[in-house]
């Protein structure tokens, strides 16, 4: 996954610092320069850059995240910091406590992708909303999850389910990022996408065009003797054509296919 | 996010090591020690223990890696060590190859949440599958991604897309995991499903197989000199793997192709 084309900037999906339609990501005393800054990192990757620091460890600016942050500046150059959670949240009208162990609080848990759906609302709403990450050896302690709405939990193997903490802000920010585009229209949509191949300077074959490769290589083929006896023929020439349909060849790769028969078949014919 | 509840077994939800029903996540080059072991949790996370590296940098085992699982050692305990690509994916019928970067090459591109649906069709039927991911640095070459059918793409931020390797094994495990109990992974499958080929009493093809047509192939082009200028065989070749690795062939059309080879080149052969 590595190579950020960094020339490709998006026309219009350029994510803005000052649009509260985003969820803020908390880290409660965060520990590892490392973690926040590969936290960053995550939240960019899916166009987040509403960061909020609780009283790191080792204080802020910190070396460590902005090495791990791999060039995701807009969200570091916008963090804010924070002496206690509920100051951190002051602003929010939802928030999310992540957690990956059943509490005794009585909250409703929801998963990543229902709670990026609800998220979705209420930014249609003009809400404003967050997640909360605990500390890296403890997690959110019972104080600060009793600010959150619900509980926020990632359905992992259970006999290991210790997420890393910029794993954990990747994925509630890619579930973010995904629902807003994973209505069923658009799903059906991406199904759609998947069957068109990216033609780097070609085009699709027409079916024309197919179908003359087909029939000179079955016509070479026969000359060579290969689709005999004739009582099996037919079905031999379809399972042929089925192979190349499926490939949905370009008109390029046509050219190329008429090549290869040409040249393997190319002695026979000149004998 | 912290805190893994060790003694919260799982009734029967243990992974299996020995069971192929799961992606095979294959490492190709790992430069990073810590990158290796992240990637093994991330993948442990979501239940998968099928770890195969190529030619990692450091060698194998790797300190920096162990520390790194966090305790995954359900998958470093069974990681499997490979020299070359095409080695690792040789008993495995789909394979993806992520990629962050458009390529000149014609094959379908689909996001994590389609190829979880995919190889959980996949699953169900008892074939092999698995994930290809490139060094840190650099990604995969057009090489090692002309092995693969499909490539997998995280729609994220354009000007920000650049994933750590660990953060892409995790969302893809993720994905696959889910896949396998929500509802909406169970209606993308049942739309996959009809685009999924009948295999009437054969089998698709391992990669194996299709390597050794392909070299069989290119073996009778060259001598036939249609892979002429030199200069161009490597990206006529490249062509030429796409279009049949595309096609996900069953074993029985592997013969029938071979048959064709054989047949349209038979008579320059026996001269």
């Amino acid at each position: 996954m590595a190579g950020t084309d960094s020339q490709h900037q998006p026309p219009d999906s350029q994510p803005d610092p000052l649009s509260p339609q985003q969820p803020a990501i908390i880290l409660v005393e965060p520990q590892m320069g490392e973690n926040i800054g590969a936290a960053a990192r995550a939240m960019y990757n899916c166009s987040l850059t509403d960061l909020r620091l609780v009283r790191p460890r080792d204080g802020w600016p910190n070396p460590r995240a902005e090495a791990a942050a791999s060039g995701a500046d807009p969200v570091l150059e916008t963090v804010r910091l924070f002496d206690s959670v509920s100051e951190a949240v002051g602003d929010l009208t939802r928030i999310y406590a992540t957690s990956a162990r059943s509490r005794d609080m009585v909250k409703p848990v929801v998963p990543p992708r229902v709670a990026a759906a609800e998220m979705r609302i209420c930014a249609r709403r003009g809400e404003t909303f967050g997640i909360l990450f605990g500390p890296e050896r403890t997690g959110l302690t019972n104080d600060h999850v009793v600010l959150a709405d619900s509980l926020l939990e990632v359905p992992l193997n259970p006999a290991f389910s210790s997420l890393n903490l910029a794993q954990a802000v990747l994925l509630i920010s890619y579930e973010w990022m995904l629902a807003g585009e994973t209505s069923e229209g658009t799903r059906q949509e991406t199904s759609e996408q998947r069957r068109e191949l990216p033609v780097a300077g070609s085009w699709p074959a027409t079916a024309a065009e197919v179908d003359n490769f087909l029939q000179r290589m079955e016509a070479e083929l026969i000359e060579a003797g290969f689709l005999y006896p004739e009582v099996k023929r037919p079905i031999m020439l379809r399972n042929l054509r089925n192979i190349f349909r499926r490939a949905r060849l370009t008109d390029q790769e046509v050219r190329t296919l008429h090549g290869v028969v040409r040249s393997l078949s190319g002695s026979r014919n000149r004998r």
